[in-house]
């Protein structure tokens, strides 16, 4: 078997695998071709951690496997990342363990390659302007991913505790674009595509702040409770997801169903519009919203992508297990 | 993180450590110190593989992670076991991975621990004979456990392919006990203790074959629609098991209970009888039953105790992760 250690991912892992990694993996979902199993996620009574997996089989890439890991609060104060997670990947033909990964970075950037991805399919292709609100973690790894799929000319952004706003700022020279601290009305005035990355329990954006034709990723809700944009604004969207039974179960579309404002059968998926079974955006001033929840399979993917490359580079290290 | 191969645990695991580990942990769970996360239990649509995790937390021992496995027909023709499982295991302070360890033999052992505890608490003291029905691969790693709990003189066994038996005759010789192949009345009317392990649909036992005073532990059946005994003898016995929610639905208890013919609040822990809060057997003529299911946390204890072995005798492997 095959071990690729946490601090060998930055040097073998590109955003540019990834995407192609994540937009295969939706378009096998779609397909019937990969499916995600159900996800465990416990709260386990000791050190406040919250821990679990998510799971799933790609049939026609043959990734088989889980994340496993979650999130303890106290790991900061000790130097580590709160979030903590592996990829346990299996040989499909045989059941035997395949490789072990170190998921922390993959998490984030796999994440980012998902809302990139919507942005390719769904964001008019003359975006000029990105909004983000969020600046946390990952909404570097957002932004880096996001500014490669349009031409865009700048960055505005918004952040409820403003005195983090400098990574955004930060990672937006770094990318050669001005970037520009702005009111959530401001934001959603001038946004093309907008970015939702936050841990959020209230709704931050409603549909009046949002002009025609902007496509919206909501990256931030991945639990029951969360929410990230108004189920006005979900509502007047067209909606599409990586996976609609957990989009409406803890992704962004919760509060929209629930309110009856959504019809689950209204919510397509991702992999549709990259397959040309769904055509994705219809007009220029439809708005567009893109729930990405997080699955298994994503992680899968860009978990068997890295082990392909540390293999080739000979920076994986086998064990005889 | 560790490494134990596979092919290490033979030379580190006795049964008298797989023993207390289990021990341990059914006590842990009766009193709500250990529990068991959802099982997920996959038909994947490849190779005919069925494929899952089991997992929990002992919030006292510490151990967190997951057994992650299943079952491949095709192995045998590759040289390989057709069950496969690796057992990874969790550092409940932070989330980082601690160990990756071979689950193949665990499992055998850990299964085995499981009626030799059940034995161990609920069998009579003057147990003599001890009846064995199925001859498949586990059947010897059960007997082997089973004779270590009481002063057997003799084993009987039966198993549906006759021709199967010489592996109970060969280990009973091992063990330096006479061996009779007999008919299911047969063993009934002598065996003071009767393990099932088979992989059977139908019930091979009924009541009315077993004498007063008998023990079973049945172990086989760890699905929805497996059977190795009638639901009328689980009636007329005294039931334990490792966990009553699995034991309901996956394990023995399902059909009792279905029929109507046992009431979940009537199955007891056996942890409960190892921690002195259930008495265990009652009267030299009750029969008892054990309804061992498997569950996470056995596959955890017995990991992390062969973790510690391999540590303290320099056989894991590190690695930087």
């Amino acid at each position: 078997m095959w071990i690729v250690p946490e601090a060998k991912i930055a040097d073998l892992m590109d955003r540019a695998t990834c995407f192609t990694a994540i937009e295969g993996v939706f378009a096998a979902m779609s397909r019937g071709d990969a499916y995600n199993f159900p996800v465990i996620r416990e709260s386990i009574g000791h050190a406040d951690a919250l821990y679990g997996f998510k799971s799933g089989f790609d049939r026609q890439g043959l990734a088989l496997g889980l994340k496993s890991g979650g999130y303890w609060p106290g790991n900061e104060a000790k130097g580590l990342t709160n979030h903590q997670s592996t990829v346990v990947l299996f040989d499909a033909d045989t059941g035997k363990v395949k490789a072990l990964v170190g998921g922390n970075l993959l998490t984030a950037l796999r994440t980012a390659a998902a809302s990139s991805v919507s942005i390719r399919h769904l964001a008019r292709e003359d975006a000029k302007v990105l909004g983000m609100v969020g600046a946390g973690h990952q909404s570097a790894f957002q932004m880096r991913a996001a500014v490669e799929q349009r031409q865009f000319e700048k960055v505005v952004g918004w952040n409820f505790h403003p005195e983090m706003l400098d990574r955004l700022a930060n990672t937006a020279q770094e990318l050669g674009l001005p970037f520009e601290a702005v009111s959530l009305d401001e934001l959603g005035a001038q946004s093309d595509v907008i970015i939702t990355i936050t841990s959020s329990f209230d709704p931050i954006l409603s549909a009046a702040q949002i002009k025609p034709g902007t496509h919206i990723a909501c990256m931030g809700t991945d639990t029951k409770g969360k929410q990230e944009v108004g189920a006005d604004l979900v509502a007047r969207a067209t909606v599409f997801t990586d996976e609609v039974a957990q989009a409406i179960s803890i992704g962004e579309c919760q509060h929209a169903v629930a309110d009856g404002l959504l019809d689950k059968a209204d919510i397509a998926e991702l992999g549709a519009v990259i397959n040309g079974t769904h055509t994705g955006r219809s007009s220029a001033e439809e708005v567009t919203l893109f729930d990405g929840t997080g699955v298994g399979l994503q992680d899968l993917a860009v978990a068997a992508a890295v082990v392909d490359l540390a293999i080739a580079k000979g920076v994986a290290i086998e064990v005889d297990f």
